[in-house]
């Protein structure tokens, strides 16, 4: 064990600042830049201090021990995130996995205690909450369930941090920290472009690193179907962009395993009935047939409620899903209905006609859902919805999810608060519209408790989404447009509402969060102008 | 030799559109997207012509045969074409610098007839037009210069695509090339961000591909000065973001070779006097020192011309740099100089009393640029300017060459021209001004030659040059923001104005050539929306 030493305390003293924030600067005779913010977390936690004290981390022999209870994500978390910090992996690892362990008060050592038994996959209820303390004592990370150890060490592997000399540190630090919204979400679009698991699961990774749970995954859309059902294999044969660009049903579990390892939960979004095009050329009269004179136009529109053929589809297919994918809600989407197609064709007039819902196409919409809906529940699922849904006065159940995105977002929260549903919000946080310069302070100052409502409404706010949707983004530039700017809204999300109002120094952590992005080799841009990261990105070779 | 073959020409007769311009159906039941444009050349050729012939091509014997001059260029040439287009080395490349070779009528050689003695280096007069033919009689590609042959080469590798099945093949083919402007420019700025020389190179490749033919490095600004100076070393040492971010001359020269071999100038740009603020750390005296209240501010002004070791200085940093690079010109800037520094300074309103400038502060920046001029042209070199020099009345010599960015193009194009002096365009072609969705089509519609003006105003408009300013780019997002973004430019400079005056189509070869670009390992993004390449961009491992 190594001995616990302030190390050249006196010389660090000189060039650290005293905050409660420790800050670096670098000689000036030597550097164009000062870097301003060195070792400190980002989100920052809910309740975070630091001190002067500077204790040496022994990189060579560091181990993590868990002290309480544990399990392959604990265990799995440990090798990663000594990859994380020291840059390569250690071929073994202590790990004990029960028993207490003494106080040494070492610093080769992070002790982790983790209280309850693991549980296998994260969900809505999870508890994040951990604390973390740098003392003479030793290190310590200390959480109720599995999830709250992962976040507590990944705030662990961003708080060390190097000396110009090599010299792993960590400042005395003690961390209490919760997340303020428990849905804390990042969408990606697998349907206008296609996305490589590589992608996928950089992304993940980079989710981790900022403490993101909810990979949203919007699969397929209009214009391709990536997903290779088992029961409906020629949806994707006839519906994806080529044969290359599928994901299987094995590529679908080694994301969801990706994901459950670093505690994030993968949502896959089906939507329907709208966004359907690419779902139609391989299940006969699932779209509604397009008239123009009297005839079919060749075209088709959103799914034909008015048919059984289509419910029962529907409740295969998403049997299909819901065993798949284990987490407990899925995304169905439901948004952007055209009625169009509805009103020319001479079936659904029919049909209109004898459920007795006049030229009301809402209520045909309606109608659609409330099936779907009920399918899904039939499953022993929940629901999130797009907006939609709610504004065209479908019933859903209580624990329904109703995603926010339109435009107007504080009337729309206002609103489904008060019937009682939980909600997400997106609206502003839609990173795919990108403009020149830099355009985080917006998304960071977004707020999903910005509106009229009671603390009862408030309490309905379960969290938001990042949404960098597929048009212009695929392999070639998803990462670079994605990061660091999916962080700022994670840190809103996280992050205690008080710590983050004052965003003076704000823009000190991002730039050190973005080059420890870097540093761990994900292309995220910078988003600050001119500078630069003591290690730069290294490109494609 | 393999046996030249009509390649199943019934059934590829059907699936071939037979225009000038083949293209290709897929089968509407397997894909989702129909790829409108293969085996299309960008930018088009100034004449180009192709039929429904199919030749098939012998990747694994294929050899370029020089039947006239050679050299290393060229040579080199063969081997980075050989690797393009079959995706491999080859271990022995059968290569005849000298004596004439017979027509065999075979397709696994293409006969590279260079009619002149190899240049070494390229230049603003270089012949780059070529012929190249595949018919009964084989492949036949001619060219006067070795610059011709390397554009040539590029446009064969171009119009050779693979079936499905893998197999090579070309279509009957007649093209007839030349650019229309001789100055083909792209800048990048290693000064508000560093770029890795891997990055670097890549955009030499990706150039080379579109025919680019100027590197127009910003390689200084205020922000760093990461060029390693052997005279004056501390310039990087003080001025450099820090010493992992400098270009050594051996890494100058490094770069200087591989766009050598591709047929594109280096011209670096040393911009003064403002835009200097990186240089002035290391370098006493050399920036102007800025006042307020009578006493000096700690803040630093422009390059101060009124002190004689000003001009000392220079005449020592240009003589390396104009021994360095070996191109005619040198970018010398001049843009945005601020004068209030200037007004300030004391010893600056004496100098300009005792020139007689009266307040008229465009008449000092008017004689620091014209002492600046004369040391360059002393050194035997050339100098590209930014349009203000001439807008602040400074005299050039005949072959300079001012380069227009500002809003309100024409009247400025219309003005340099009318004044004798050849011109550059960019002002409508800075990439770097990123919006949401497809921005090319303005890129493509700008033309050089959209002023009023006599023929021979026109003839001075030498060509543009498209501009990616560092300030929101580095080693994380430049390639996929550049490309294929900088292609349309590319092509707008290098074809026949009327081959490329109606659209139609154009946005089909954009897509073919973005997806070639991703296929040699460029993240080129994507710019029109959902869709897919066959070969998608394989992400960082």
């Amino acid at each position: 064990m190594a001995i616990t030493v302030c190390f050249s305390v006196f010389l660090l003293v000189n060039i650290l600042q005293l905050n409660a924030l420790p800050a670096f600067e670098y000689n000036q005779t030597s550097t164009a830049i000062v870097p301003k913010s060195i070792g400190q977390p980002w989100p920052m936690p809910a309740k975070y201090s630091s001190n002067s004290d500077l204790y040496s981390i022994n990189s060579e022999n560091f181990k993590f021990i868990a002290t309480g209870e544990s399990c392959d994500v604990l265990y799995q978390a440990f090798v990663r995130y000594r990859r994380i910090l020291f840059g390569k992996d250690q071929e073994v690892l202590k790990f004990k996995p029960h028993g207490k362990h003494s106080k040494a008060g070492s610093f080769d050592i992070l002790y982790v205690n983790q209280l309850n038994r693991c549980d296998t996959y994260p969900s809505l209820n999870s508890d994040e909450s951990y604390t973390l303390s740098a003392n003479a004592s030793g290190l310590h990370l200390q959480a109720n369930s599995v999830w709250g150890a992962l976040r507590g060490l990944e705030t662990f592997s961003e708080i060390v941090y190097q000396l110009d000399d090599g010299t792993f540190v960590i400042n005395g630090t003690a961390i209490s920290d919760v997340p303020r919204f428990k849905h804390r979400g990042l969408l990606l679009d697998t349907s206008r472009h296609y996305l490589s698991l590589k992608t996928i699961k950089d992304n993940l990774d980079a989710m981790a690193q900022v403490k993101y749970n909810v990979f949203h995954w919007h699969i397929v859309d209009d214009q391709s179907f990536p997903y290779q059902s088992s029961m409906f294999p020629t949806m994707s044969q006839e519906g994806a962009f080529d044969q290359r660009h599928i994901y299987s049903q094995s590529d679908i579990k080694s994301i969801i395993e990706y994901a459950r390892l670093r505690g994030i939960r993968v949502i896959p979004e089906f939507d329907s009935p709208g966004h359907t095009q690419s779902w139609g050329k391989a299940i006969d009269n699932l779209l509604t047939k397009c008239y123009s004179g009297g005839k079919f136009n060749g075209n088709y529109g959103p799914i034909d409620p008015s048919v059984n053929t289509t419910f029962t589809f529907l409740i295969n297919f998403f049997k299909e899903i819901a065993e798949l994918f284990p987490d407990k809600y899925i995304h169905l989407g439901g948004d952007e209905v055209s009625f169009s197609c509805w009103k020319s064709n001479p079936d659904i007039t029919k049909f209109m006609a004898e459920m007795g819902f006049a030229s009301n196409y809402s209520r045909l919409e309606e109608y659609y859902m409330q099936n779907l809906l009920d399918i899904i529940s039939d499953l022993k699922k929940g629901y999130i919805i797009w907006q939609e849904v709610i504004d065209n006065g479908a019933t859903v159940s209580a624990d329904t999810v109703v995603e926010v995105w339109k435009s107007g977002y504080p009337a729309e929260l206002e609103k489904i608060t008060k019937l009682g549903y939980q909600t997400i919000l997106s609206s502003c946080w839609y990173l795919n519209y990108i403009k020149y310069g830099s355009d985080w302070l917006p998304y960071y100052m977004c707020d999903p408790h910005n509106f009229n409502g009671t603390a009862k409404q408030k309490e309905l706010v379960v969290g938001g989404e990042a949404c960098m949707w597929g048009e212009y983004v695929d392999d070639t530039n998803l990462m670079s447009r994605t990061w660091p700017r999916a962080s700022v809204v994670a840190e809103r999300l996280w992050s205690a509402v008080d710590s983050i109002s004052d965003t003076a120094g704000v823009q000190d952590r991002l730039e050190e969060h973005r080059c420890r992005m870097v540093k761990r080799g994900f292309p995220a841009e910078s988003i600050n102008g001119p500078g630069f990261c003591r290690d730069e990105f290294v490109p494609h070779e």
